[in-house]
C-alpha cells in the first residue's frame, strides 16, 4: 500500500490532536483514503513536548526538527499541515512550502482571513492545493458543506456562532445570570478563555472565520480589513434578561449576507428568536446557519474548538488531499469554491448601509412624554416599532438627582444603520436620557 | 466553456425541481463548476407537464423522449439522472446506464437500500460514479459530511430525524395534543404525506435512508433486510404528553450504533430529552446527529425533502461528478465511503440484541402492591429505574369492572432489550394489569 508523506510544523494543542487522531484511527482511516496517511517529519521549537507525545504513541519513526523550514523544504514530504498559528511565520512557511510544490492544509484562520488571496493565487499558479477545512467552526465540515454540499445554490446568508469563547462566556452569562467580567475570569480559569482573551471577546476571531465563509459562500476574494466587528465585552446581564423576557437571546454571530448593491460581512451580539435552533447552542459549541435560495436554511452544529475536534477536520482534509494529490487540479474544488477567474468583485458594505433590526435600552427620566419623544424621533427616521417593554421605576435602583428611572426597551422592525444611527444622536441628546443608549442588533434568520 | 451533457429520467417533483434549479442558478453553478451542466434530454410517460416546464423555463434545446432507455443508452449523455423512484424499473435503468459507462446521480433511497450492492459493484467495474446524496435527507449534504467531512474519524453512532412526514405528525400531534389519525389526515390534505402513506408512518423510508447512513459511517454493505422497523401508528398523544411532562420528545429516529459484537440498525418512535436540539426540530424538517471519536457529536439540520431541497443535492452531485468525470476513479470517494475491499462484514444485530432504555406505560388497577409487582419483576431481569411517574386515578376515564384505574410511567436505565421482552411479558401477565403495555425506545444521544 502506499503512503503519503506529511509534514507537521508545529507541536501545540492541535498538532497533538492530529498525531492521536492518524495514529488511534490508522486502520479506519486507511480503510477510507485507500493509502496510509504517514507522518514524517514534525518541527518544534522545544524537544521535551513532542518528545513525550511521540513515544506515548509509540511514534518512532516521525522525525523532529527544531527548524520549520526544513520541513518545508523537505523533498520527501508531500504534504504540509501548517499548526503553528499567527501571520508572519506562518505566512513564510505556508508560501515556501506552497513554492516547493507541497500542498498544504492548515487550521490557520487569522493566516488566511488576512492573506488568503496572495496565499490562493501562489497554490494556484503551482497547481498545489491549500485546504483549510479546521480553519473555521473547528470540526464542523462547514467549508466542506458550503463549498460542495451546497454548489447549486445561490447561497443568500451565512449566520453563525463561530467562536466558543464567547459563546461559553454569553451561555454563562444568561443560565446563571452573571456579569461578562466574573464569567469571562471563570472561562479563563476553565481554559474556554486565553489569558490575553482579546482575539476572542473582541470579535476578530470570528471575524476571520466569517471573511472565510463570505469568500466561499459568495465567490469574492477574502476582505478581512473591510469587516465590522464588534465584541461582547459591553453586554451586560440585564440586557440578556430583557432579551429573554422579550422571547430573544444574544449570541455573537457572524453574518454575512449578499445584496444587489454588495455584501455584509459583520460581526457583533445579536438578538435572535428564543425558538430558533441556533438560539439554543449553549456552552463552547459552533453553528452556522446558512441559507441558499433551494436548499432554504440548513445548520451545521458541533464543537468549534479543541485539540480532537479541529483534528479532525485537519485529518479529513489529509484525506482529501491524499485522494487528489497527483490528480489534475481541473478535478479539485477551487480553493474559494469558484473558479478563480470567476471571482466577484461585489464590495463589501460599510456598518452604515445594512439593514438590521435592533434592540434599544433606554435609560429614562420616569416622567411623562419621554416614550412620545423618542418614538417621535424613531419615526421621523422611519423606523417603525415592534415591541416596547417599559419596566416599573420602582424596581431598579434608587432614584438619582431627585428623578426617579426606568428601562424603556424597544425593539425595532428592519431599518437602515445610518438612518439608527441620525436617531440614536436625537435621542441621546433628549434631557429625559440619563445614560449612554445600549443598541444590539436583531435578526429573524428565516 | 466545456458542457457536461446530462440526461434526466422521470419529470416529476424532483425533475422538475432539478430544471428550475439549474436553469436559475445556472451562472453561479458555472461559477464554481469551471463547466456548464446541460440538460440535453428527458425521458416522461406523459408529454404535457414536461412540455409545460420546458416552456417555462424557456429550455428549448432538451430533447424530450418517451422511453427512460433512451436516455441511458443516447452516446452523447454522460451522466443520467434518475429520478423516477422505485425498486424495479430504476434498477434496469440504472444499471443499463452503468454498463453504458455512465455516471449515476439518483435520489432513490428505496432502490440503494435494497439494491446497492449490486449496483455499487457494476459501477466500480465500469469505472463510473453512483452519487447519491439526495436520497439521505433531502437538501442537507450528509452523505458529504459522512463519508468526507467525518473521515478522520471512527463513528460511534448516526441518529436522525430522516422522514419529515412522520417528524411533521408528530410535531402536529405534540402541539395540538391531537392523535394520530387526525393529523395523519391533515398531512394528507397539506401535502405532507402521501394517500398511501404506508412508507413514510411505518418507517420504511426512514430505514431505507439509515441503511445508506449506516453503510457509510461503518464500511458496511447495504443490508436494509436486516433492519428494525416500527412506526408511529400506535403513538397516542397521551403518551407524547407523558413524555414531554417527563423531560422528553418523542421522535421518530433512524438508529445505527457500532458494537464490538455488531451494528445497530434501528428506526422507531424514541423518547429524547426535550433539551437536545435534536428534539426541538420541527415540522417536516430533517435533522441528524453523528457521533464520531475525534469530533464528538454534529448535527446536520435542514428541509429532508420537497422539489428544491432535493434538487440542491441531486444538483450538487452533478457538479461532483462533473469534476471528476474523467479523473481516474482513485481519485474519486468510493461510493460507501470506504475501499470496496476494506468493507467490514460485521453483523447487523437483531433487536432482541440491541441495549436501549425505555419509556413503558402500564394501566393498572389503582391497589395496594401493583407498583411492588411490576418494580419486581424489572428487577428480576437487572432492570432499574430512573424515573417513575403515578398519575392519580381520577384523572382518567371512569372506573371500569368496578375498579379504579390509573397509568404507572415508568422511565427504566440502559438493558437489553431481549430481556425487556421476558420481564414485559410477565408484567403483561399480571392480573393487575389491564391493558396491553405501551413500550417506547429511550436514547440519551449524548
Amino acid at each position: 500500500m502506499t503512503a503519503v508523506k506529511i509534514g507537521v510544523i508545529g507541536a501545540g494543542t492541535v498538532a497533538g490532536g492530529v498525531f492521536h487522531v492518524l495514529l488511534r484511527n490508522q486502520a479506519e482511516i486507511t480503510r477510507r483514503a485507500g493509502c496510509k496517511l504517514h507522518i514524517v517529519a514534525v518541527s518544534s521549537r522545544t524537544r521535551s513536548k513532542i518528545d513525550n507525545l511521540l513515544t506515548t504513541l509509540n511514534a518512532n519513526d516521525v522525525e523532529v526538527v527544531a527548524d520549520p523550514f526544513a520541513v518545508v523544504r523537505n523533498p520527501n514530504i508531500e504534504v504540509v499541515c501548517e499548526l503553528i498559528g499567527g501571520t508572519t511565520l506562518a505566512r513564510e512557511l505556508v508560501l515556501e512550502a506552497i513554492a516547493h510544490g507541497k500542498h498544504v492544509v492548515t487550521a490557520n484562520k487569522a493566516l488566511l482571513a488576512v492573506h488568503g488571496n496572495e496565499i490562493f493565487a501562489k497554490a494556484r499558479e503551482k497547481g498545489v492545493i491549500v485546504a483549510f477545512e479546521a480553519a473555521v467552526a473547528g470540526g464542523i465540515p462547514i467549508i466542506k458543506a458550503v463549498r460542495e454540499g451546497l454548489s447549486a445554490n445561490r447561497i443568500q446568508w451565512v449566520s453563525g456562532i463561530i467562536n466558543g469563547t464567547t459563546n461559553f462566556i454569553l451561555s454563562e452569562m444568561r443560565s446563571k445570570g452573571l456579569d461578562f467580567g466574573t464569567v469571562l475570569a471563570e472561562a479563563q480559569r476553565l481554559g474556554y478563555a486565553e489569558a490575553d482573551p482579546t482575539f476572542d471577546v473582541e470579535g476578530v476571531d470570528a471575524a476571520h472565520k466569517l471573511t472565510l465563509l463570505s469568500a466561499i459562500a459568495f465567490g469574492i476574494p477574502v476582505q478581512f480589513d473591510k469587516a465590522y466587528t464588534e465584541g461582547i465585552t459591553k453586554l451586560t446581564a440585564q440586557d440578556i434578561r430583557y432579551a429573554e423576557e422579550l422571547g430573544y437571546r444574544i449570541k455573537l454571530l457572524g453574518i454575512t449576507r449578499r445584496h444587489p448593491e454588495g455584501v455584509e460581512l459583520r460581526v457583533h451580539p445579536t438578538l435572535i428568536p428564543s425558538k430558533r435552533l441556533i438560539a439554543n447552542v449553549e456552552g463552547a459549541m459552533n453553528a452556522v446557519l446558512v441559507k441558499g435560495d433551494a436548499v432554504g436554511a440548513t445548520l451545521y452544529y458541533g464543537a468549534g474548538a479543541g485539540a480532537e475536534p479541529t483534528a479532525s477536520a485537519v485529518v479529513a482534509d489529509l484525506v482529501d488531499v491524499t485522494r487528489l494529490l497527483n490528480a489534475d487540479p481541473s478535478h479539485r474544488v477551487p480553493s474559494l469554491a469558484f473558479q478563480h477567474d470567476a471571482l466577484d468583485n461585489a464590495p463589501i458594505l460599510p456598518i452604515s448601509e445594512v439593514h438590521t433590526a435592533y434592540y434599544l435600552r433606554i435609560r429614562v427620566a420616569d416622567q411623562p412624554g419621554v416614550l412620545a419623544d423618542i418614538t417621535r424621533i424613531l419615526a421621523d427616521q422611519q423606523i417603525s416599532l415592534d415591541a416596547v417593554l417599559q419596566k416599573e421605576a420602582e424596581l431598579f435602583e434608587p432614584a438619582s438627582q431627585g428623578v426617579a428611572q426606568t428601562d424603556l426597551i424597544l425593539l425595532t422592525h428592519q431599518t437602515q444603520e445610518k438612518l439608527m444611527n441620525a436617531a440614536l444622536e436625537k435621542i441621546q441628546a433628549l434631557s429625559s436620557v440619563l445614560a449612554p443608549v445600549t443598541r444590539i442588533r436583531m435578526e429573524e434568520l428565516n
